[in-house]
């Protein structure tokens, strides 16, 4: 519970340079307008900025008969941030400059038989160098943020279980930082969406938001207050793995009736076998992701099996997205992740149908159910997000200083 | 989002009280030590408290050499807070000092014919007056909090929606401004007893803990990051509507298989009748006090129906609690209200047992489940907790006072 003067000062921090991420260049009458902060904390923050070289002083705005105000705008060559998206199949690395625009982007292909610890960090360095390669001399690069499926040990930097390849606990950070020199962030990638959203996407400026993955595993990720609650250990927005039918169908975590078992991919592409086991559909083989876009195909084409399916998914996700809003009453319930992205408006209007009938009259009026507005893959830019996030955090300000 | 330095000041102020109310009295030293704010900020808070007349200098104390230090107590004196707990068949109204020590107490009772807005303020108004006629001159009343049950606009003064007496959005507080003086806190029962554990209970000192109400309703009050989870329309907590058998039983919020039809009073007493229809317990009536109390005392006695109906309460329980673990992954969840009061340890035990075959592993290791020490009413003591924060809220700081 107790929340420091120095964790105040980071989140402080943070509004600050997300107010110049959105609106660069601006006045520190303008960020302490829309921060809500007083004049002298502004004036604190961005000088702590300005020193740390994330934004600079550009000049002067006239203030109608008062003194002309300075303006300051993000230095977007004043720091590069790596993103790291370890998934089953894939490592995607890519180079963000401060404004977290992606500069240089590298994929890797993890093997089938490769799937060790060893096969993995090796490829997550080879996909930094690949990055910062063509980086200018003297552009720093402030951090790397990796993220690894399932449960992670953040300040211990252990991958404690990555259910896909039944890692537990795995020194991932301790391996990487042998052989990569920049200060090195782990969490997983629902955080790390979760944050993406919070810096650049649905939850910005939003008072409680929940973003909730759509993969082949499910997760809500909860951005409360403005900041991710991650909870005691890390491991909060495991909402994939709370029971929404008793006794229903089995999961992989050992637990019956999961919503991920309705919800996630193969929980959807099972729905469709079990109600239409001689569609087309359902016989598209392992390849999920085809599986999901054949789906998507045959929704926007009007076809009936593929329309029953989406419908009897979108029962169950609104029943299970309705106990979010009943629980937390979040302002906004972003869906992400790449199931989303693929299903699209069709699967959120039935979703917000189904939510209507499951929900309590007042949250549900207070809430709003969109797709993410991210166009690009909020993993990497989520865990650069956390590269960034750890800069601002280790910020030794004057007082720190005098102190030493 | 926007986490203003107004907001910063009022949560530190609460943090520096609760400590006094926990140990009194207490150098700045210690407050500093114990809260993680600066000795600047101590010393600015103590100041702003001691004006206010809460807390008091009381002497000074050897600091092994250095300065002596002033010490500082809590005034238990320095003023009184009313709390009120509007429930069905009952008002009940609560005096405390400024230690949160009961004081006066009155009970009134709802007459079934007399459940209208204007019948429920002539109860509470006589109650205040009751609890505070002998007051002696000069003790003020800092604050009165009110609960009312079910949805409650907190800045509107409204009941939104008090589904027992099928109030809608009646102007609670305005009515009773009318007839009291004193600074007046409306929010709902769920949330006061969440403001109890967090100050007084087991969610203190704890970064995030969900105070589960077990009573004819049930809920789940959110104390995330050391501060109440009210969501954006002061709606959180409503995990008695959460789906936990899709398809289940029928609830009389419109909606199937939500928590509260298998865990509260009158779930486990439905229960009951099905399990076992034949047996005594399952025709008790319906006081379902008496009910609940029957139950309880069988459990004692080893009654093989009341085990068997503890046993399966329980599998809907734990399924239940194991859902806000994995979402939330609290530090403690705690079982409060009169259904866990009574039920007590035996439940404590099956539902323990039950949520770690649920939980995941992670998560489940970092959670604590016990039942409330609070041993009065957490309502009331809830209640008036929303008036001395209402008080500290509205601290007029040197700052601002200079500037009006």
């Amino acid at each position: 519970m107790k929340r420091t003067s120095r964790d105040i000062r980071t989140s402080n921090r943070y509004q600050v340079l997300r107010q110049f991420i959105a609106h660069s260049p601006a006045s520190r009458q303008e960020l302490a307008a829309a921060t809500g902060l007083s004049s002298a904390t502004v004036a604190t923050l961005v000088g702590e900025l300005v020193e740390l070289g994330l934004v600079t002083e550009v000049g002067f705005v006239d203030s109608g008969g008062g003194r002309p105000r300075g303006l300051v705008a993000l230095n977007t060559e004043g720091g590069a941030l790596v993103g790291v998206d370890i998934a089953e199949t894939y490592v995607h690395v890519e180079l963000f400059d401060l404004g977290l625009n992606v500069v240089a982007r590298s994929e890797e292909r993890v093997r089938p038989g490769a799937r060790g610890p060893e096969e993995v960090v090796a490829l997550v360095v080879a996909g930094v160098h690949a990055v910062t390669a063509e980086l200018a001399d003297g552009h720093r690069v402030l951090g790397v943020g990796v993220s690894v499926p399932g449960q992670v040990d953040r300040e211990g930097g252990l991958s404690v279980y990555a259910p896909n390849w039944d890692w537990h606990d795995v020194p991932l950070l301790d391996a990487l930082s042998g052989q990569l020199a920049h200060p090195l962030y782990l969490d997983n990638p629902l955080h790390a969406c979760t944050a993406a959203e919070l810096w650049f996407g649905a939850a910005r400026g939003r008072s409680d938001a929940v973003v909730v993955n759509l993969g082949t595993g499910v997760g809500a990720g909860l951005a409360l207050g403005g900041a991710l609650h991650r909870g005691v250990s890390n491991s909060a927005g495991e909402w994939g793995h709370t029971t929404l039918v008793l006794d229903g169908r089995r999961c992989h975590c050992g637990g019956r009736g999961c919503v991920e078992t309705y919800v996630g991919a193969p929980g959807i592409m099972r729905s469709l076998r079990e109600l239409h086991p001689d569609s087309a559909l359902s016989r598209s083989g392992d390849d999920q992701t085809a599986a999901i876009d054949a789906l998507a195909r045959a929704v926007a084409d009007g076809d009936p099996v593929a329309v029953a399916t989406l419908g009897h998914t979108a029962r169950y996700l609104g029943a299970a997205l309705a106990n979010l809003v009943n629980l937390l009453n979040p302002e906004v319930i972003i869906l992400s992740s790449w199931v989303a992205a693929r299903l699209g408006e069709p699967l959120l209007d039935a979703v917000r149908e189904a939510v209507a009938r499951h929900a309590l009259r007042r949250p549900l009026a207070a809430t709003e159910i969109v797709l993410s507005p991210i166009p690009t893959d909020p993993v990497c830019l989520g865990a650069a997000t956390f590269a960034l996030e750890g800069a601002l955090t280790h910020v030794r300000t004057p007082l720190a200083r005098s102190r030493r």
